[in-house]
């Protein structure tokens, strides 16, 4: 019998002796310049996705993560998306459900060719919108493709993973001003801020790091059953528009709009989206 | 180096190849009539508590499960509490929140002394309010405890284990019918009721035989990283009073009048209160 198991450890863990484990029944690996990539089999999570030994995206749970990175911002955006902008994600989930919104391009930035082709691949029900040709896929440096440029995006999506090797850079206040100048007047950049409770300092450093640059900053939590701890983070920054603000009733007909076009969501709905704003005390406890 | 896994099985489980794995420090085990205690001391989570192979509590999140389980319907109450029962929960953890309301009488009816007498021992930081003189502890087993009983309660509390062995018939209608027979016009019942994600049906169980009993039922989710998935529930049963309409405001109050008394709370709070009643869609989708 395989097992997998995922040790929570290196830069920000905060846990030191924990680990999810999963029963696989087959396995399929590969090497790229950047990253080992995983493709395991699973009893519980069905395909799983793991990238340098710790789980990306499973068929099972992905309809959490992807939903909630995505429908917050854009259902705040408040009118059809004309450009958005993903960073990271090369498994194609965020572009996904930004697809559902009906916008008129997205980029998707991944730096490493290999994982999209992988999840094209292995993964369709993940990666089905990647060849929408609204979608454009450009293989670079995210850190790199946003410099210089200004007023193009209605939002940003930072899909990346966790702050160790070329992600590192995507945690930073330097990243976060290149993608304020990058975004329209009411634009809204958004990124999975890690674990609250498995990667306290990091999570708290997103959150203070884009309070340097955005004036409005609302981080918001999911479960995300294979994640460290199973309590996850997203953290937007706003120019002028406040997901909370958001009128409920307008809220309740686009998403009802959206779901006709686009199909029932799994997670994502009117309550959650004011509700998984609400912070757990010990979050922000000074220490 | 030893370590602990909790591989989750057993009736109600919808996972079937998935573990929690735990680094220990030292163990200390104990045979109870009811069922095998284990006190790990780990790393990362502290003491832990394990019956029968399940992990109950640890000193590192215990925090969540109990103010969850507890302040969301007492604060719904809106007056001080008189009489308050507890069935289960003989690690004190949920008496030490109860008692923060400062109620008259707290009975807490346990069918294991053994448990008690442990966690009064092993885990003082959860146990520290079963000494309190308004604590009455009775070592029976609940279910039986409750039959007969009318208008007593102001709120009943069911801090049990999984449907199994002793815990498996305060799941079901007949007991809810009884509860309700024990509350007081305004009274509320409140269980925890399993993990949606992974225990998808049990929690839906849960949540239907309630509905046949109490015209105000409420689940409502705290992340809980040492349980199946992280993702937690408890459902409140109530005969008026809905804790979605408590007033903002009074709840504001009330919670800062806690706190100066009993201190800071660590994870509840007014917006946690109808945050966590915000229902993700997939856990009462169709099947």
């Amino acid at each position: 019998m395989l097992w997998f198991t995922e040790y929570y450890s290196g830069e920000g863990m905060d846990l030191k002796g924990t680990g999810l484990t999963i029963k696989v029944k087959n396995a399929l690996t590969t090497k790229t310049p950047f990253q080992e990539i995983l493709l395991l089999d699973t009893e519980d999570f069905g395909k799983m996705l793991v990238l340098d030994g710790a789980i990306q995206t499973t068929e099972k749970d992905e309809f959490i993560y992807h939903e909630m990175i995505v429908h917050p911002a854009l259902f705040t955006l408040g009118r059809k998306p004309e450009r958005v902008l993903v960073i990271g994600g090369g498994d194609g989930g965020t572009v996904r459900e930004v697809i559902k919104h009906n916008p008129e391009k997205v980029e998707l930035v991944e730096i490493d060719r290999e994982v999209v082709e992988f999840a094209k691949r292995e993964l369709p029900s993940i990666s089905c919108a990647l060849d929408d040709e609204r979608v454009e896929l450009i293989f670079d440096d995210g850190r790199e493709y946003i410099k210089g440029k200004e007023n193009l995006y209605d939002i940003i999506i930072v899909d990346c993973s966790d702050p160790i090797g070329p992600s590192r850079v995507l945690y930073e206040e330097e990243f976060y001003k290149d993608a304020f100048k990058a975004l329209k007047d009411d634009g809204i950049f958004v990124t999975q801020s890690e674990s609250p409770f498995a990667q306290n300092r990091v999570h708290k450093k997103v959150v203070k790091e884009l309070q340097k640059v955005f004036s409005i900053v609302r981080p918001y939590f999911a479960f995300i059953p294979t994640y460290p701890s199973g309590m996850w983070s997203f953290t937007i920054g706003s120019k002028i528009l406040d997901p909370l603000t958001v009128n409920p009733e307008k809220l309740l007909g686009k998403v009802s709009n959206l779901e006709k076009s686009a199909g029932k969501l799994k997670y994502y709905n009117s309550q959650i989206h004011y509700g998984a704003f609400a912070v757990p005390n010990f979050i922000y406890e000074e220490e």
